[in-house]
């Protein structure tokens, strides 16, 4: 492929580099590999002298899209040009509190600090969560049978699946997902069955509660096989907070086909505008069936810390526990103590408070600069996540796109435009479908604003770049 | 049960104190629950007016023994007597290295060392990695594709099951096996085969260079559906490194039946008297079959900080970091920073030399104390545990032991008694064992000596009150 270059549009410092021209040398290369893999596992051959694939690898990687290249490697830093503003992965370029973190420095001080963990997690931990959490959950949280400290909030869901997962159950998955689901799912044996959220396109200013569970579709979805139905309010991509009507609705079903709900609630800390976050485990009957999930990183800005929990019925919480301690034995140690230590501050420094209206002033810079644009985009509740709608951007028909975006939805060709044009990076919605609704997903690129207000008003600076494409 | 005291024999501090009663009795409650959790799974029903069961667990925690009452919470410090050595479980009392820490610290201190890192590992931990192992494996590994960092070993031996396994896919374990590996091949529908190492019983003075794998009995064990084949060496809990003679048997099998070896090698840093480690993936053809597993915490004294790797071929690396990917992400970034520089000062810092030299102190305390005793042992010449013969010890018919340890091995029976009335803790060897095999493993109970000199003297000096026993 000849790399065309589009100077009159692009700034200089956004030219394809040297560096930019290898890695995307390298999709074509990857991309062969994995087609390689796809077809020649488990046949021993040559390549490079070197012996691959003695042995195949396990059916549950390709089922689970775990092979296939994703939207993280493909819009990875290190593929886009350098002064790229990454808007597309979702963490923050600031750090945890300094008091937050001298407790980390704290407990490796000592000699336990250092040490294993018990695996339902420390103590200080698990006393700090029932603390902080008990009022939420409108009970006191019981710490050695319903709380349970994972290696983030990731591997706690995973565990609960392979605690309860048997070949061929089936799991309810809300489109869009978050794309670890899918892989957590399949590797436990389970099918995912999705059921996706309906954007009200019809409306100029959308917010995440203009999109809908067609209730009826849900129910067509569930049967004697589903077992567990993964709920996430917050929702990533969308920033939908569900309704406590909505929530009902899903109850009601849970409690007719005896369903585990799965509630990830990770960017609960993260509502604006008032909004009430409800959480499942608190309807009526649901706390018996609900396992909620929670991660520090979302909550003190510390994603690299790998510290989360779960918070269930101790006939939930029991066998998931006896899962993760097989699947990791126990979290770290240091940053456990840290996250006890936010937990027991947070409230009387109001630290999510002020967070949480830092987050609405970084969502206000965000979606202004869209405003200004007059481009669509859907106005998030929750999270720190926005869709753009990008079904009326329209790039010139020689833009040089790598292999890797071609034959994907609308919005991979949409989020590479954007990068290397305007140097912004944003992660395409259809990566979040199962193949048949990608038509729903490729409208739309999410920007994660988990970033300072300085970075943020570049970013929009250089997205009004778009105006000519649109 | 009633608790009878045995006060002549037992110094006062180490009485059956009212907290010690009470674990009893959790005993008994917790055994009840485990029963009622086995019959019961699938149910609906009600315990204390809280809904129970709704949704049953999965099998591979049945099969896996993922919920049954396993050692470590048998022989639970909370369970035993408040002042009781803790010799059963395999962390240090000691921590790493002050210039270890700081480099978590300095990673705290900036944005990225908080936040995720690659799944791969944060670059500059896999370039120390490749820098200080690259010559212990004959090749300059590559960063990029033979290099993966994990949660800990155990998470790393985890993903590569998960990586490779299907359904009824065959594992070869040595007995002893360290007792993680049989849920992990379970969990990810392995089915473990056991092959026992035998142990030379006529010895007076035993190394675990008398524990031998009986090649006949390996081979028989493996047939076309064998496809991992897990070695530990050195190995937990013998203490066996195993030599360069049977090593080569076992590769030469390796190839006839095309397996993957996963070669736990996470105490290469502790071999003692000169004896040599060798390592699987040296062995002629070896590399291109073999993923090497390494512990962070077993070399630096870290073992709550959960970093690992693993060392091998991309055919093996490329699946299991799909699989890890999907398990945990990624794992925690300030730690992996302090392995980084654990790893890039050790060399001239002299640290594993150093550190190996203290443990093999360590080990003639504890050796030298049951030689003063007469009992027999395994000496050890790798890893930092050692196998007492417990055939011999002799207990009070009235002893009173909890229903936990009734029907076990007679190891379960005799660490108790130790514990209880001697006041230090062990861990009975045939747990890591299958049933059949229980008979070799119960004439041995583990100590770990990965204790400061002044706590194993002390524990020393208590085990002399085991001559009224023998």
């Amino acid at each position: 492929m000849k790399l065309t270059r589009l100077a009159s549009t692009r700034p200089a410092s956004r030219l394809l580099t040297p560096q930019t021209i290898s890695s995307l040398r390298t999709y074509h290369h990857s991309r062969r590999l994995m087609a390689v893999n796809g077809q020649a596992n488990g046949a021993a051959h040559k390549a490079g002298g070197v012996r691959t694939n003695l042995v195949p690898f396990a059916n549950r990687l390709k089922e689970g899209r775990a092979l296939a290249q994703d939207v993280w490697s493909i819009f990875n830093a290190a593929n886009l040009p350098t002064d790229c503003i990454n808007l597309g992965q979702g963490y923050m370029n600031f750090s945890p509190p300094q008091w937050i973190k001298d407790a980390a420095g704290e407990a490796m001080a000592t000699v336990v600090g250092n040490h294993y963990s018990h695996p339902k997690g420390r103590p200080r931990l698990r006393e700090a969560i029932k603390n902080y959490f008990s009022p939420t959950f409108g009970r006191e949280l019981d710490v050695e049978t319903e709380i349970l400290v994972t290696s983030g909030a990731n591997e706690g869901q995973y565990s609960v699946l392979t605690a309860f997962l048997e070949d061929g159950d089936e799991v309810i998955m809300f489109e869009p997902f978050f794309d670890q689901y899918l892989p957590s799912v399949v590797f436990n044996g389970g099918k995912p069955v999705y059921v996706p959220l309906h954007p009200d396109r019809s409306k100029s200013k959308p917010t995440s509660d203009d999109w809908k569970i067609d209730f009826e579709e849900l129910r067509r979805a569930m049967n004697s096989r589903t077992k567990i139905i993964m709920l996430n309010t917050p929702h990533n991509p969308v920033g939908k907070v569900f309704t406590r009507e909505e929530l009902e609705k899903i109850a009601a079903l849970a409690e007719e086909f005896n369903l585990i709900v799965m509630s990830d609630e990770v960017y609960d800390s993260l509502v604006f505008d008032g909004k009430e976050h409800v959480r499942f485990a608190m309807l009526p009957g649901m706390w018996d069936r609900t396992v909620t999930v929670q991660s520090a990183g979302k909550m003190f800005a510390a994603t690299g810390w790998r510290i989360g929990w779960l918070i269930g019925p101790a006939w939930i919480i029991h066998p998931t526990l006896a899962a993760t301690t097989r699947i990791v034995f126990c979290s770290n140690s240091p940053m456990q103590e840290a996250v006890a230590a936010g937990l027991e501050e947070a409230s009387k420094r109001q630290f999510i408070e002020i967070q949480c209206s830092e987050y609405a002033e970084r969502r206000k810079i965000i979606s202004e600069g869209f405003d200004k644009l007059g481009m669509r985009y859907t106005l998030p509740e929750g999270t720190y996540f926005l869709l753009l709608d990008i079904s009326n951007l329209k790039w010139p028909d020689n833009f040089p796109f790598p292999p890797s975006v071609e034959g994907r939805g609308r919005d991979f060709k949409a989020c590479w435009f954007i990068a290397m044009e305007i140097g912004v990076s944003s992660i395409p919605v259809s990566e979040f479908y199962c193949e048949e609704h990608v038509s729903i997903g490729e409208n739309y690129a999410r920007f994660a604003f988990c970033k300072d207000t300085d970075t943020l008003r570049r970013a929009v600076e250089r997205l009004q770049g778009l105006s000519r494409f649109i």
